[in-house]
């Protein structure tokens, strides 16, 4: 039987749940949903990196991107972004944010599939972002 | 070519449209969106558990394990949970019902990554769950 | 290292951001959501095929079956289908539609799990669907 790894980054407060932030077995990585967290800090409740858009999007992207590292990935193995946000009027600006932070990974590989739908979050969040991707 | 294989447990009524409850093809087995729907009866429609978060999440989470049990498979070889709630209010309670529940089922590998969102459902529902396990 | 493979139909316009409408890289084949658009025309912003749920779901699956075939796969592969609809009262005939869709794309493997939920979409779109394959 493989082992499921449980991919914790040193940045990640604990789940506040009985959930992984992202799991590896065999070649298969899942993210769990990512929001907008700065870093964990001890003692201190997560704390989205501010208000606006930009900000949480790109705080959500490196906090997938670090599960990923955890799991010895990174974006190119990505299949699949799922992204959800909260008004349908930040799509535009989610995406040039989007393109441009993933000219600047310098992906080998074509760009992962995607999905957006525009749902409910917890108050003050404005994107979550999950991904599973196919290592090797 | 490797079948893909349907999983219909006993407890399940057949699905309303074209689909599977669930599907495994390889060491791949993905569960249809479940709701708190009891145990099928010969000529009762489809019946949730009860009005509660709790009744619900709990029934919910039974139907997805009845799928992975068709499927030869168990709570460890799930990957990724996702959760569909209603209401933002529900997540801590949810979570609450999650937690023992999982406490509960003797995981010997850790727990599946999770991506909870808030969305619209069915009248009466308060909670869908959709999971994907990787075997072996 | 296996290569990911990204899969643009000729039907397909550009993607509006670093995506790509499908992805393949093994034997795991993940098709991007996709909306009711009718194929792509230079010079043309991309056009619902109509406004009606009918129509859009039609082209709606259109538009994921040719993804798929362009990866050398079918309906016979996919595991997983999300169906994001925006309203409940759409969910009958959604089912309706789907049903006869499928009935006529004569699958030889048993059809794949599905979840429905309902989210918001840009306006003028009811249904958005994306999918997962296991091919071989």
């Amino acid at each position: 039987m493989t082992d499921k790894i449980a991919l914790t980054p040193k940045t990640h407060t604990t789940p506040p749940a009985k959930f992984s932030h992202g799991v590896k077995k065999g070649n298969i990585l899942q993210v769990a949903g990512q929001v907008g967290f700065l870093p964990a800090e001890d003692g201190k409740p997560p704390t989205p990196a501010g208000p606006t858009l930009r900000e949480q999007t790109l705080q959500t992207l490196a906090n997938v991107k670090a599960i990923l590292e955890e799991g010895g990935a990174g974006w190119d193995d990505v299949m699949m972004i799922r992204v959800y946000l909260t008004d349908t009027a930040h799509f535009a600006e989610m995406n040039e944010i989007y393109n441009v932070y993933f000219e600047e990974q310098g992906l080998t590989q074509p760009p992962a599939a995607r999905t957006t739908v525009y749902v409910g979050l917890p108050a003050g969040l404005l994107i979550e972002i999950d991904a599973l991707a196919v290592l090797g």
